[in-house]
């Protein structure tokens, strides 16, 4: 990006375009197996329902699903949220805790905005997702990345970095087939991170945006169901079980946040799209969700195991990867001398991309790690790209 | 608003929800004419016409209108909106120099977030936007007033702003039958603001809602139309000109700006709805918006005459009004020692609704004035609204 004629906000210096970004979009040929994006596949949207349903909404609600409407939401459509992440979270919640976002990247966003001064602190899982390093970033905030395992955030690193950092306002966590390291937390680890936050007083923000996306084990409870203080935000989105283009999402704050949050979107963007949350509403009410989400997982497991079975037969000695229940990414795991970039571009001459670890620790480093993401290319290519993968990395380890 | 019991960001002590606005909620009982929204004609939206048009997108393009899509926006669309402003706005963009918003509230929070620190400058127009006002009160600026007439911002008033007041860095103005004035800026003035704005290398805002909805007069260029020195922020919309409910809407931003308003939309909700997008471009394609916005100029400009007509026969001495040559709101001008939330209050008894001035100078004062939007109501409403209006101003200068 070119110096800017004219004078910017101080935090632009810390928003930089993505290198990784920009080297990946040079790839975006047929040719290239793209473990890259953490795009769901396209082939399971209702297209033909969604026609049907825009003609209902219009037909029977008219110009109203046209004309601007309120901030915090569509009130049916907040109903049926409460009632399925009730139902599916084993939360307690109400239509009158719910505000509808853009998308789920929205929720970061203005969680941001009401929470961050320059120079707060947002304590975050390592690694942690990319988007919502980007979307705090704008408040200039530190990042402290607390330990975490397969189990998840670990209470003890938690309690640390609290006591060590003043300041403290956003715990972020992913607690369900993390992005970007496939990890689910164990429930003590909710409980005991859900406990530890509510005692802090400080905001834990609970992205859940892959949570319904469970192959196989049991279901876990939401943080948010966990949280006796209201003390948790939960993120939920439409993008990963519905359409993401339509750019639906929600959030379930604390009754003293809500407000704060309605104010700022209302600065933001005075409402999402009022004919799609009406769209959304529908569809919910006619079709629900199950029989979608069925056919997500099914799908979806199918690449994971074609992918982890060239990983297990093909990857060297000294190279580890996740396993993850649900969700959309792996996480490859490289001996640490491994330059991450390097070992992209040898990939991308293969014509297969995915995104390197360094790009979700905030605090730098960590270059030896990819995400590899199994949801978007037919089983066939899954398997096709991975064995490429495997072929560059043996070359780059010998 | 209750206490936070979690430590907020400090703006959130600059944004406070509007008392106004809370008066308003309680008064949308049907029975009260209100001409305080900024709403559009709902009967004007073409409902029928988008139902099959969402049919046809779904059907020809499948679930690609449902998945990701690009930050910047849709490729065809930003062509359509750049021909379309080529030939409505006599500009010379193209659609490379334009991103799509998720309305035009989502281009003013962007540029706040983009060029504003703490403590820098906004310049506008006295009275301005509110929304203008909430939007850049995220990033804590200062604003400074510049003394507005019937032919827009006055050049003196705007440089000796600029030579009093250090890190001023937007200057902001709605140039086209303003929000909430009414009034449109001579071509004298249009093309005197642009020229200091750029010799001060500060990025004037444009914000132009309203610049087609013309009833009457000969159209006058954009401040983009005018700009030799890419200086000028765009806003664009299809509120106005189309459905508000879709929030879809554009910015044409300076080269060095560009690609910061991509970044930063791409934290703020990755990208405007692709379904949205895809509507509204295949709408441009099928009908254009030549017809619709005859048919709105037409409507308006009856109410607009008939509030008029009432205001111009009851009005005691005294008081006075503007006579927008297009757009969606008039102004009225109180004697000096009215209290606008007194008037407001006694119209509410009366079931006559407005926004009194006092919300529009983001450095206070001014009650003295009230905002009356004449496009939402039907003109029988419109005129036995303004009569209670009018009886009791009457009733409070006795």
């Amino acid at each position: 990006m070119t110096q800017p004629r004219h004078s910017l906000a101080r935090r632009m210096e810390f928003l930089r375009a993505s290198e990784i970004r920009e080297l990946l979009k040079l790839t975006q040929k047929p040719e290239v197996i793209s473990f890259a994006g953490g795009l769901p596949a396209a082939e399971l949207f209702p297209a033909a329902e969604m026609a049907e349903i825009t003609r209902r909404v219009l037909e029977t609600e008219g110009s109203k699903a046209l004309q601007y409407s309120t901030t915090e939401g569509d009130p049916p459509l907040r109903a049926l949220i409460a009632e399925r992440m009730n139902r599916a979270q084993h939360t307690r919640v109400t239509a009158d805790d719910i505000m509808i976002t853009s998308g789920s990247q929205q929720g970061l966003d203005l969680t941001g905005k009401i929470l961050l001064d320059e120079g707060d602190v947002v304590i975050c899982e390592s690694p942690t997702y990319v988007g919502a390093i980007g979307a705090f970033k704008a408040y200039q905030p530190r990042f402290v990345e607390v330990e975490t395992d397969d189990q998840g955030m670990v209470p003890e690193a938690l309690a640390a970095a609290l006591a060590a950092n003043d300041r403290v306002k956003i715990i972020y966590a992913i607690p369900d087939f993390q992005n970007p390291s496939g990890r689910t937390w164990s429930l003590e680890r909710r409980q005991a991170v859900v406990d530890i936050a509510a005692r802090a007083g400080v905001v834990l923000v609970e992205d859940a945006p892959y949570a319904e996306l469970r192959f196989e084990g049991e279901p876990l409870p939401a943080l948010k169901a966990l949280d006796e203080h209201d003390n948790v935000v939960f993120l939920g989105t439409f993008s990963k079980i519905f359409c993401p283009g339509l750019r639906c999402a929600w959030l379930v704050a604390p009754a003293d946040l809500l407000p704060r949050y309605i104010m700022v979107k209302q600065g933001a963007d005075l409402h999402t799209s009022t004919l799609v949350q009406r769209q959304v509403a529908c569809y919910l009410e006619q079709f629900g969700l199950e029989d979608n989400i069925a056919r997500v997982i099914e799908v979806y497991r199918e690449r994971r195991a074609v992918m982890m079975a060239v990983l297990e037969a093909e990857l060297p000695d000294g190279v580890t990867f996740t396993r993850p229940e649900g969700g959309l990414f792996l996480w490859v795991t490289l001996p640490e001398h491994v330059n991450g970039r390097d070992l992209l571009e040898a990939c991308l001459k293969r014509d297969v991309a995915y995104v390197p670890g360094g790009a979700f620790y905030p605090c730098g480093g960590n270059e030896n790690h990819a995400r590899l993401n199994f949801s978007f290319m037919p089983p066939e290519r899954v398997e096709e790209g991975a064995k490429r993968f495997c072929a560059v990395v043996r070359e780059f380890l010998e």
